[in-house]
């Protein structure tokens, strides 16, 4: 833990404990770094953290006081954790915020989680959709319970006999969007109190079921190239009970890394050693830039280990939120808590895609969209290369739509993020892909909306605001 | 706990441990009556629970074998629970076997927990969805994540407002069916270990929930007629520390029962002095029999603690998936457990329901609705007068689609249940409404779908088997 975080959880006890009451002024800058001896910027950070987690507020000219409610709030991150260690995880506010902000119209959506809907052929969709439904048997509405649409599952198992997988029909489960296969099968092979690997930076989709599921995670290092660090991974299976991983193995969210085949094998290889199931999310592996989808670590799998989670929202069909898990030996257990929480996903959509894949073209379709995705990387490349400050640093990607840029020194993530929304672009900072709300230098970026002169703008002024927050 | 349920336990705990062996006799009725002191009776209803356990299979005209896997299984119910006490419950074998039996087509859907869809507007609806799915802006896809899609929710606003409750639009969260918003609601509410008063008879997903999510179930009886036992549930405040509570006030399932609106008031003003939310299902509420709607509990509900759960999924959309709750207080709370789980409802399904809602005849189509069901009823009552034995009795709601059948004395509804399968019937056996497996005297008969000879033919072969089996 650094100097600012512990400072700040020092404070952030003092605030929780109603030693500091709701209202009264915090301490000034220049009595902090006499007290503490710390630098000006260790206290700027340290009330930026407070400020974050609710307990304290600015006033204009007066400096900062006590929020009201913040006595009750809950500690984020309780003791200062060592690596590894497994954490108890309370992302959600931030995450929130973030998107939030990501979601008005007017803002420039660098920090979306989406590609721009305008890639998808959202017309020829719709023909699917309203073509399928008027054939559809009234009785599909209640036999079509999970597993799902058998057409649908039958198109997305020639799916995966086309990547060279084998892919029992009866391991399908259709879910409503990969998120929700997601949060299914960490339900069905974990029970509160266990420890699951993840990534770091990772999904923060995956801190907040861990935060929901009472589970504890332990973050495995990725690198922003080679992927997930695997001997980091062998250890933590030696040192943790470790009962579930979830990694995504292709254009990882935020990073954009790929691991190798001989990766997946070796972690493929490492799990089944262990017995530990792997949820793997690929919604991005579609969107490669080059010539061919790289294989899931699904491929690998001999023992029914890997719940390989995918969906149409990030190459199809957002709204309609279709998406599936091949589930191996655990489908039984994923299809039964499916059935529990939310019965089915919606059945016109479900024959909608289903129409669509056999008869609108998706491959077609897909190899326009990442044509387009390809272009649109060359495009914010060159823009960055032409006014970032010299200091930073950015991933090229070879799918999905992110970069993730290292900023320069003593820019900080979330203060960047609140300057540019008062600028009218969202960013996504680095601390919502991290339990311990690491990578305060780092920002996610994303690619997938056409360029115009708007974007072109707002990659400039934010590379002003970057190099402003620098000096 | 019975006599029968004491010895299957014993028998249970003998098999489980190991005592006896997977494949080995179990002792006959003549040595179980001898040894125990008890009737052939009681030997046969305990061993009717170790089968539907799993633990002991029949064969043939040679009696019962430890099954296979039987020294594995979890006890589905380790100690004998006093009255009113909590419980956890394990409750989803039973619940899958009897839906599964209810799917085949060929059967006739007395088990069904759904009306004939054929009684639903659906060539009108697919018109609405294709018609709203071609206009649908490319953003709505990114916007209209929780709470959903903002016309949608405005026409359901506007059928409280014919309610004449005032339900703000911002409390409006649209779910993946009913079932995902009382599962929300409950997540929202409750932490693992904590107590949650539930209705007994009551709907089995209410069981599957808390025991997914470690809950502790209190069963508060609920009177054919009547509805809840509010003494019952007053006691159990004071003797229990209660966190939830998951009813439903209008045409209960499986009783059919509705409370008046003195006891929906009184219920309310309990809560109230209890500071305990109330996750109130009303999915049949629209599906009065009469000339007007009862009103649901959130009527009276001046503190924003009454969450009310419907959807289109019993009156019009079965398969589209579309439900909601107006959550009061927590509806942000429920709000962001959407967001982090399933992330929103179907778009297309959203808007073109909210596209029939404006322009399909919804309250045209409920009259018909209506008065199809009450036919139905009539015919069905009609039926099991003629053909049911004397010693039995069953209800007559005021609307809904389910009688709740009290069998004659002796019949067992697990055992009728397996009859009735092999004879190309499904109905819902008492057992499964309840976490303590009880109502093995009653069954909930579905009268919601058209009645034909074959249903006619139905009524009258499970009267006989009901016959054979209480002599």
């Amino acid at each position: 833990m650094k100097r600012f975080e512990l400072l700040a959880n020092t404070m952030a006890d003092e605030i929780r404990s109603g030693r500091r009451l709701v209202g009264s002024r915090m301490p000034s800058l220049r009595q902090l770094t006499t007290q503490h001896g710390v630098s000006q910027s260790t206290v700027f950070r340290a009330y930026y953290l407070l400020e974050e987690w609710g307990l304290i507020r600015a006033r204009e000219r007066s400096g900062y006081y006590v929020a009201p409610g913040a006595a009750l709030k809950q500690p984020l991150a309780s003791k200062p954790p060592p690596a590894l260690a497994s954490a108890r995880v309370e992302i959600s506010d931030l995450v929130f915020s973030v998107l939030e902000a990501a979601k008005h119209p007017n803002v420039v959506p660098f920090g979306s989680a989406f590609p721009s809907p305008k890639l998808f052929p959202l017309q020829r969709l719709a023909r699917s959709l309203a073509h399928s439904t008027r054939l559809i048997s009234p009785w599909s509405t209640v036999v079509d319970l999970p597993p799902g649409n058998e057409q649908l599952r039958r198109e997305i198992s020639l799916r995966y006999m086309a990547m060279g997988i084998a892919q029992p029909m009866e391991e399908l489960v259709v879910t409503n969007g990969a998120l929700e296969a997601l949060n299914l099968c960490l339900m069905a092979v974990t029970r509160p109190g266990d420890v699951v690997a993840i990534e770091s930076p990772g999904f923060y989709a995956a801190l907040q079921a861990i935060e929901r599921l009472d589970l504890r995670a332990v973050e495995i290092p990725v690198d922003s190239v080679s992927g997930l660090d695997l001997e980091a991974l062998a250890h933590a299976f030696e040192t943790q009970p470790i009962r579930a991983c979830w990694f995504m193995t292709n254009f990882q969210n935020p990073t954009g890394a790929t691991m190798s085949q001989e990766k997946k094998k070796a972690l493929v290889e490492l799990l089944a050693r262990h017995d530990v199931p792997l949820i793997e999310d690929d919604v991005y592996g579609e969107l490669h830039h080059g010539a061919a989808n790289p294989l899931p670590a699904r491929v690998f799998d001999q023992k029914g280990l890997v719940m390989h989670c995918s969906s149409f929202s990030k190459t199809l069909a957002p709204g309609y939120r279709i998406g599936w898990v091949a589930a191996g030996r655990f489908a039984g257990k994923v299809q039964r808590l499916k059935l529990m929480t939310t019965l089915s996903a919606s059945i016109p959509a479900q024959a909608g895609i289903a129409d669509y894949l056999q008869h609108g073209g998706y491959d077609k379709h897909l190899r326009k969209l990442r044509g387009a995705l390809r272009n649109q990387l060359d495009t914010m490349d060159a823009a960055l290369h032409r006014w970032m400050p010299a200091d930073s640093h950015w991933t090229r990607p070879s799918g999905g739509y992110f970069v993730w840029v290292r900023l320069p020194h003593h820019v900080d993530a979330m203060q960047l993020h609140r300057l540019a929304i008062e600028n009218g672009i969202s960013i996504a900072p680095g601390p919502i892909f991290s339990a311990q709300h690491a990578f305060r230098d780092h920002i996610r970026l994303n690619f997938g909306h056409p360029w115009d002169e708007r974007t072109e703008q707002a990659v400039k002024t934010l590379c002003s605001l970057i190099k402003l927050s620098s000096q």
